[in-house]
């Protein structure tokens, strides 16, 4: 079994925390050309895909999509229960995970890539063709984020966690998207106290801070 | 417990197809004002999540997104199982569903909300700001959704279903993809014999053909 990553893109990395959480130690490898903004050749031929986190297992199925790779293990080692335990905390943290994915790390990701002028010609992460930046996407981005750190702090006002009372992926996704915004200069508005104060608990966990 | 859809849409429709896969009865009702393309006040006030499917449950808790109001259900009643039994299945079903949602119905949205006279103002389901139509986002729709033909194709070409050897979640949204294609005059091409062949055997079920 092997893990593959690419640096510290926060697709990979929502994977990394999630093993670190569980206590689990699975083999990884970096998929990135060296000193360079580009996935390895032999990575791209041996897996169509085109993406990271990707989980090769022995019989060589490859499982991509940093969720189902984290409900492979999940399935296989229940706890610590990162997923929830019930149907109502199972939907609850699927749908907050969900919500931060498409409104959080979906946003920033818009940014960068429409944006970094590493990535001119690959504005779409996994897409093969060439395809151009387009700039609209980059304020569109922007206000997307804007509306997801509101939306976060509100739900942080009456919940320890994203999803409720206990540490979940929806945690770890809303993590790497808020991360992932630094690089795009942008942080958590003054006003949204209730995320800062989640913000500064969260980053303080052994899984994180690594 | 009460299941909000509107029309004909796609994500709510995802979730009317699985129910009636499970054989399960749950109250539904439209949440899209009569004779309009906009969602009903009375329910974006009660449910700022603006969007559909949501499933109310009777505590009053809000369960928004297709897959973790599926996964709900799947968790109370799993079987039949449309979300994987072991550990690989789990993760493979998981896996094509996302990339059914990401590479065929996210790039299809993608068209219809940025082409589409009734959502000039509104090309972002979910979104409450004013959010312009991007037209360079169209072509790109189209060109993933030929990427989407494609790669699905080849997919089934050694798959009786999208995930593996039986009908799950994956095939839903796959399916539910390619069918809000039409609306955007797409449709599978020609030399994708495996999806067509796959495509034909799907609408035959009488989850699908109701």
């Amino acid at each position: 079994m092997k893990l593959y990553g690419w640096g510290r893109a926060p697709n990979p990395r929502r994977v990394l925390i999630y093993l670190r959480e569980k206590g689990l130690d699975v083999p990884t490898e970096d998929a990135g050309e060296k000193d360079s903004s580009i996935l390895r050749r032999d990575f791209l031929e041996a897996h169509p895909h085109r993406r990271v986190p990707l989980l090769a297992l022995d019989d060589g199925t490859a499982i991509v999509e940093a969720m189902a790779i984290c409900r492979y293990f999940e399935t296989l080692h229940p706890e610590p229960s990162l997923m929830g335990r019930d149907a109502k905390e199972i939907a609850l943290i699927d749908m907050w995970e969900r919500l931060a994915e498409w409104e959080g790390l979906h946003a920033v990701s818009e940014i960068f890539r429409n944006s970094h002028p590493n990535f001119a010609d690959r504005s779409l992460a996994g897409f093969a063709d060439a395809l151009p930046q387009i700039p609209a996407l980059v304020g569109r981005g922007q206000l997307r984020m804007k509306r997801f750190y509101e939306k976060f702090d509100a739900r942080l006002a009456g919940n320890e966690f994203v999803a409720g009372d206990r540490f979940s992926v929806a945690d770890i996704t809303t993590f790497c998207a808020i991360d992932f915004g630094r690089v795009c200069r942008l942080s958590i508005p003054e006003d949204c106290a209730s995320l800062k104060r989640w913000h500064e608990a969260v980053s303080a966990r052994p899984s994180i801070r690594t």
